[in-house]
């Protein structure tokens, strides 16, 4: 799938990066596989939350080109007996705790292949109890760069841990939808994907929350005076709440799991 | 210019750094020229700063190789009308919207050619309203990466938007000056650059903020003793007001805008 | 020790990401050294603070391959008469001010060569007053990485500036420890390493803050409830206090400074 020269790997982690964290995660990376190249995607994933993890590695992983191994950890369970797995899809490889945080991503892959990690010959031979993301994700990348393939990397599975993701429903006029995530201008990204959103047609639509009329949907920011409220279908394919130069958020007190309605009009 | 073995790309984004944004460009950048190194400027341009993001890419852009592509995004205008742009330097190119971003970085570079991007060739297919960074800019970067001539990407243009610089004034003894940048060290960054600041003669100096005396300048900050303010010449070219091992801007009231005086004394 | 295709070079900083300061680094070492790794360990150090960056750098540096030039800058003294030094070890480079900073690391470590950096044809051609970072420790670690040999650098000296190690205690039933350093998760780190607690033999320990009964150590954060305080053995080799799936420093008011009791119980 990949020669050992043009490896890539990306790491999605909420390890932050005021500590030596993701240094540690490279440095295993360099000294096993000198010839790859590591890309963050990012290291600020709330601690523990493996939803917005799973929601940033679904919104990016698709731009990295074929037979990139995609490295996620956010793992609020280390310690406990969550398993640690590969999955090989026909274009990627993601590694990561088996705890849902790949899940998202894999909804629009073709799965090839999912193996727990449990050859110890691919960990690093100290294995800490608290940072299995340098012990045990980093090498076992490490070793995917390099050539090895994943059923050398422990026994074979049939299924993932899957987070459940909050499908919007049908209504009369529109669409039941929720918030899922909330981005570093605070536009609030929901669950309304372009082919959900298209299938209501054509006609003009506006969103509401807790019952009163919080905008309309439109093409692009500036579709709406500076500082007005517009929702918009946006970058990473999902309808998205957002103030025109401003932060739809914090100015209009939007969380995630708030649940919004798009209706005709 | 270059040979696609060795090109750079440098990235300075508000994007922040928390969701996935950047990763994307450089899984673009990545998939499209996988031979380029990417470069981190900064991603913590205050969220649609032009004036921070123009001052940063100034300060940095001159200590990268010649033929680096710097791909520089503070985009607010995005969706309206303004204009994407490439310019070619004698040393540098220069990618990113037509909004005064790269303006200061250009004032000491001899201009060959300014196009306007619109030759969708070199774009990702699917272009969102919302997110040039990775749809339009880094495909841009990632082919000019790969040699692709300026020409290619859009017709010429003769000028670009460029930002006003405040010129500091001579005064009678000395220069109105005004707080340009606050950086993370609480230092503030005036527009008395070094031959202005020379061209006052070898006198000793001191900077007064709203009437009242603020420092002296010095040549470095252990010339006052700890938690003193001082003025030194500071390291990207500018007079900049300290405190020795403390937080000027905090502790002295400092803002981007703040008139100070330069005067002999 | 190292072909020049294969360097790699750290860096540790306390410059944050906000500014331009480590990208203007970054440009340098591939300017003067393009087929150069650089791996970010952080640059996120508190301003100022060399026992944070000396404890940072000292978790960190082992987890990467031999021959790796470790840049080290957290400076609040530039400017003053001290000096800059690098460090050759038989397995790294130390390169950064001679302060303390890199002498936690060099603990471990079998030290071949000190040399002040004092040779300034392995600088920038103008030298800053205030980033020795960009002007001094980049080009020189660009210099190393191309195979300039560490006597080539300035005058070979003896020893270097060496932060005290705060040691725990023996107590008549265990071990008088202090915290040293609190990550991004909330754990607090102490200074008891691996060694030092296993000498206390295989008894349950329990550890005391301010006399009263903080928590129990084990061998893994879920061996207590959720949101319940646990000391393990870390993986930075420390035992650190814990909250399960918590923020411990917060929850538990823990600071750098604060002496613990580890005891048999």
């Amino acid at each position: 799938m990949r020669t050992s020269t043009t490896a890539l790997v990306t790491l999605l982690t909420d390890f932050g990066t005021t500590d030596w964290f993701v240094g540690s995660m490279k440095g295993v990376l360099a000294r096993l596989a000198p010839k790859t190249q590591t890309i963050d995607i990012t290291h600020d994933i709330p601690a523990g939350n493996i939803r917005s993890g799973a929601f940033a590695l679904a919104a990016s992983y698709r731009f990295f080109p074929k037979g990139t191994i995609h490295v996620a950890v956010v793992d609020p369970g280390i310690g406990s007996d969550r398993k640690a797995i590969v999955v090989r899809t026909t274009k990627y490889y993601f590694v990561g705790p088996d705890n849902g945080l790949i899940s998202w991503a894999l909804k629009s892959e073709v799965i090839k292949a999912i193996h727990s990690l449990e050859n110890k010959a691919y960990f690093l031979q100290c294995i800490s109890q608290t940072f299995h993301g340098r012990d045990i994700f980093a090498p076992v990348a490490a070793h995917l760069a390099r050539g090895v393939p994943v059923h050398k990397l422990g026994p074979a599975r049939k299924n993932l841990v899957r987070l459940e993701w909050p499908e919007p429903r049908r209504m009369p006029r529109g669409l039941q939808a929720e918030i899922v995530y909330i981005d570093r201008f605070g536009n609030a990204l929901t669950n309304v994907d372009a082919s959900s959103f298209q299938e209501l047609g054509s006609n003009r639509h506006e969103l509401f929350l807790r019952g009163r009329r919080l905008c309309t949907v439109a093409g692009f920011y500036d579709a709406v005076p500076r500082g007005g409220p517009v929702a918009v279908l946006g970058s990473s394919g999902f309808l998205e709440v957002a103030l025109n130069r401003g932060n739809a958020a914090q100015e209009l007190n939007l969380h995630i799991g708030d649940k919004v309605t798009v209706r005709h009009v």
